[in-house]
């Protein structure tokens, strides 16, 4: 998606040991109006898998996701990485490590809002290792539910997340790749 | 707005303590097109403050704060409530106690994102007692910027969050307002 990578081409910021900052647009402000426009093109990507119910992990996948269930008129869970005091006891629950925290953290979402039968279409800002995304595939297939299809807003293609998520066997859609970032580049995917 | 208080009529939960659950459309499950209206709702009502940017606070304020930034066209700022590696160790950090967690907890925003000169309108999913509302505000007074307005979803007017933020002399608009939540009722203002 040209919007996106002109917009990682210009504030996106290569921070070295393979992080890239889009905080400007993506992880701490937010470009409503181009996570608008990302969410019309996964919902154009993911018009013909008859997805019932969208996942995300909070905090960071909520904008893009809300906007994508916006286009494709679905609801959005977003797992929680603590459990409110609204959730009921029994909840699902994943651990999943988190690269930029250096620790395992919780993924947990509530039986109330998925159950089985639900055709799930993840999405998320980053597919890196894959890890965080594995971990809400998890949860998705312990509540019932069919997954169907992952997308994310950058992928870091020189990690092994699409590899990882191959066993899933559903498409598998990002919106910009990064092919490197080593010498303090970055680097798209047919540049 | 009657589409929001019908939902809430519909599926929101008193349990008890004060707590309103909506966590099947605002909190953990988001119904993004009903967030979509909110937002179009709120940038009807503030369209004459002249803001530039819009402030929330993660978690649960993303959604209503994101979909008023595509319909203002204005960038939104999330306070972090702890300092993620790609954050300059130089921050702008208040406290504000949590009702829902028992605990102060930190309200992080970067000096990159919200400067002097800004003009701020803060939105979040509830006006409670207005401690988490009036902890953005200070940040937004520490980063120079002016605060323009404040927007909640839902304002609990039997807490003193209105009073409480009145000294701030902005406008503060609420799109459903819940008068009293005794014995297990939800009871909307002018029912």
């Amino acid at each position: 998606m040209q919007l996106l990578k002109d917009r990682i081409r210009e504030h996106g910021q290569n921070l070295g040991g393979g992080i890239l900052k889009v905080d400007g647009f993506v992880n701490h402000q937010v470009d409503a109006v181009l996570m608008d426009a990302c969410g019309k093109e996964f919902a154009q990507m993911f018009k013909d898998i008859g997805a019932t119910k969208i996942l995300t992990a909070e905090i960071s996948g909520i904008a893009p996701a809300v906007f994508t269930g916006k286009h494709m008129n679905l609801p959005v869970v977003y797992a929680r990485k603590s459990k409110p005091i609204t959730m009921p006891d029994q909840v699902f629950l994943t651990l999943a490590p988190s690269h930029t925290k250096g620790r395992m953290v919780e993924l947990i979402v509530s039986p109330e809002y998925l159950a089985g039968g639900e055709r799930v279409l993840i999405i998320d800002d980053f597919l890196a290792s894959g890890a965080t995304i594995l971990g809400l595939a998890r949860l998705a297939r312990t509540a019932g539910a069919v997954l169907v299809g992952i997308g994310a807003l950058i992928e870091k293609s020189f990690e092994s997340g699409r590899q990882t998520l191959s066993e899933l066997g559903v498409p598998i859609k990002s919106l910009v790749a990064v092919a490197s970032m080593d010498n303090g580049e970055i680097v798209f995917e047919e540049d």
